[in-house]
């Protein structure tokens, strides 16, 4: 939108499409447009200007979300930490006088990462030079120390076209880089995902005995990135780690002179037995339509490697501070605010929410989630019918103002998808995603990397959503 | 803009407007658009990929502003760093190939801050609390300890309403904070500023000692935020400094329970003789009109508190990038990048540099500068004729792709402002600025705080920019 507005044909122009958008897309979803409307467009934008104001001028997201790095840390699925952070959770809804506080029994996954991983690699004279590796959540152990030859693949053509024998017995690492090229990088990751979540079986199926992965990330550093390793029944589970971007470097450079090279790991992580844990309701009941539910959340578990600072700290503190200014908008349609657990390795806080809201006599309007690191807010995502996507396309003038632009197809948050066919739609939180994947899955993801203004606008732009969608329903 | 496009209605009519959009502006600005104009844009979207293409896949500006802030570091004009920083960007034009690169002398004052400032306050009891403070660019010492009462004002007319006996023989303590609500913190900033720019005249012309200003940040810490303080000739120049925004809050909050509180500041910052420095330019010759100038820039110097990463760092290794490009586009107008020295304390590089382009037979069409941090880029910000400004405007279409979404009035470059009346378009690059001013002019504006994918966006923006002007011309 070019906003150099002085000039008059085209501030007419402007004018005019503006009108012309707001009548047919009003007389689109409402077949007319009432004065009575017209006047709920002022009064919206009036409010969203006081959602604004509220979620600009407290620190308390921000404090919150110091305490939940500082004091809980990371909070992986069956930790000691995530238990922790489900109490003080429900305490922090408490202490907001909602409705109703509750928890919701979830079975979730404990896998533990044991002592810090190592891996080396050692040429034929002998020499180790060290990798920077983690395991893959959810992978097997070493059992002491795995030492192979390495094949190197940036492709899944290069892993299907090499014989049994160039496989069998090795490491297989998958080293195709993520894309710069994007504008958006979380594009680049998406394209470069099925390397890390795939490539143990893939692998196995052909002989290999473990899998290294290049760090999905365009930053070049030391860091290695973790993130959930897949394994299929029947398929032998190998050990599955990722090497910082520097190291993957280091590890093809040296492949190149001597193919023969050897790779030493070492990782002694666990699959212990499954373990109860909780997402986390808090309530405010609609005071028109108390059945109508509007489900707004993030996930309460992180990866161990740090504290789980901007992947989903971020989010768990704007929900809980949607919820503080919903309380105080007495909203027409019931808010509830849902804080999942395990979304990092196997999303059974999301399905089971979604299955007991399936035998709920509740109409499930929409559920929004807020998973994209905490940045400066850009738009939301959206799946939902052309026509329900059409009605939250109306709103996006309301927006304007507050440099939240765009509102697209294809929501990704992975809590809420469960609820396809049972929400009318399903709203992510887009951000600026820039650093977002410099920090992801790593002992990099600090409160320190958090900027206090671009969380709250974050919440401000989830909060008037809640509050349009609470109004007006879908 | 609403990119959920699936609803036919809603596709005609954005189509719709996108052709009378295009049309009217192009009519606008050329009378009547050609199949020859048609094909021309579509050249241009081509190259602009390219342009992202290119610098989204080097990592040159990065590891060149690694260097600049870790191996030079702070660069306050007059300094051996900038003369440093001169020596060092010269040396990078030149390896570009460019078809001249030559420094322009300019005077610049040369202040030094001496040895780290001290502030304390006094209770009654005669207990002492350390406060965090940093003198103001260009403050005069206080020449020993400096002990006085201190009057808080929160706006200009408290100043003007106060009685001489309650100001004469005081430190005056600016503490109005910036406002939270305005979703740009600059514009947050420029409400303020005027404390920290004017209050040592104002503060000196009623008798009063010295001056302290609450840092110009949102944030809450303990770094104090330095800048330029003003004086007049005839008023007699007053010792001014910073307080972080906890120490201001301190300090104010003593003030309630002490008004009689002393506070002690110490700084022996000296204004020593104005020193020559120069701006380094480079330039490739325009391949069809030679004559036709397009400045691109941003400031050597920095603020000496850190390493000038952020301000302008981002910028001057933009710049060497965009030449880069530029050279491989092999430009028809001619594309010359000027890095100005003396942005922060005087801005005698920017006039210098317009002093000799008035003079020159050149036609001077436009000047952009980076100066807004090096974050994620937003748009541009123009002072221009209705009529240019709407050529530039007619662009807008080729920057969506990208998320460079605003062409807006009211450039904010310091160094290409006193080109006003002499190009016919000055543009200043608008950048995402919530983290920008937790870190201006602080001891954090360092290399960590910049991302390198932003970094390179702003390259790309910029260059798509000089792309577009060299080629059409205004």
């Amino acid at each position: 939108m070019c906003l150099y507005t002085k000039n008059p044909f085209r501030i007419l122009l402007l004018a005019a499409f503006t009108l012309v958008d707001i009548i047919t897309n009003t007389a689109l979803a409402q077949r007319k447009l009432t004065l009575a409307q017209q006047n709920a467009r002022v009064e919206d934008s009036t409010v969203i200007q006081k959602i604004y104001e509220s979620a600009l001028t407290t620190h308390q997201s921000y404090d919150n979300l110091r305490y939940l790095t500082h004091k809980i840390g990371g909070r992986l699925s069956g930790s000691n930490q995530e238990a922790q952070a489900v109490v003080w959770i429900k305490s922090l809804l408490e202490q907001l006088g909602l409705d109703s506080v509750y928890l919701q029994a979830v079975t979730v996954p404990h896998w533990v990462r044991g002592v810090k991983e190592k891996a080396r690699l050692i040429t034929t004279e002998g020499k180790a030079i060290r990798l920077d590796v983690c395991a893959l959540g959810g992978s097997v152990a070493t059992h002491g120390k795995l030492r192979a030859r390495v094949v190197e693949i940036k492709s899944w053509a290069e892993l299907a076209a090499l014989s049994e024998q160039q496989i069998k017995g090795k490491i297989v690492f998958f080293n195709r880089p993520m894309n710069p090229s994007h504008v958006e990088v979380f594009d680049s990751y998406l394209e470069a995902v099925d390397q890390r979540s795939k490539g143990a079986i893939a692998a196995a199926k052909r002989g290999a005995v473990g899998t290294l992965v290049r760090s999905l990330t365009l930053a070049k550093d030391d860091l290695p990135h973790t993130g959930a390793v897949s394994y299929e029944e029947k398929i032998k589970k190998i050990p599955a780690a990722a090497l910082s971007t520097n190291s993957a470097d280091k590890l093809s450079q040296a492949l190149q002179t001597t193919p023969n090279l050897l790779v030493e790991l070492e990782m002694n992580c666990q699959q212990l037995p499954d373990i109860q844990s909780f997402n986390v309701i808090g309530q405010i009941n609609g005071r028109s339509y108390p059945t109508e539910i509007l489900t707004v959340g993030a996930h309460i578990d992180s990866w161990d490697l740090a504290e789980g600072a901007s992947d989903d700290g971020t989010g768990i503190v704007q929900t809980i501070e949607v919820m503080r200014i919903m309380k105080g908008l007495h909203p027409e349609r019931t808010v509830r605010a849902v804080l999942y657990v395990n979304e990092e390795n196997g999303a059974s806080g999301g399905v089971k929410y979604a299955e007991l809201a399936k035998l709920s006599p509740e109409k499930q309007l929409a559920a929004i989630e807020s998973d994209a690191g905490g940045f400066t807010p850009k738009g939301f995502r959206i799946d939902a019918s052309d026509e329900v996507a059409e009605r939250i396309c109306m709103w996006d003038m309301l927006f304007k103002p507050y440099q939240v632009e765009r509102i697209r197809p294809n929501q990704r948050g992975i809590d809420i998808a469960p609820l396809k066919g049972i929400a009318k739609a399903l709203i992510s939180l887009d951000c600026d995603d820039q650093r977002f994947f410099d920090i992801h899955h790593t002992a990099a993801d600090t409160f320190d990397k958090i900027n206090r203004r671009e969380l709250q606008l974050g919440t401000a732009a989830m909060a008037s959503l809640c509050y349009l969608l609470s109004k007006h329903g879908l």
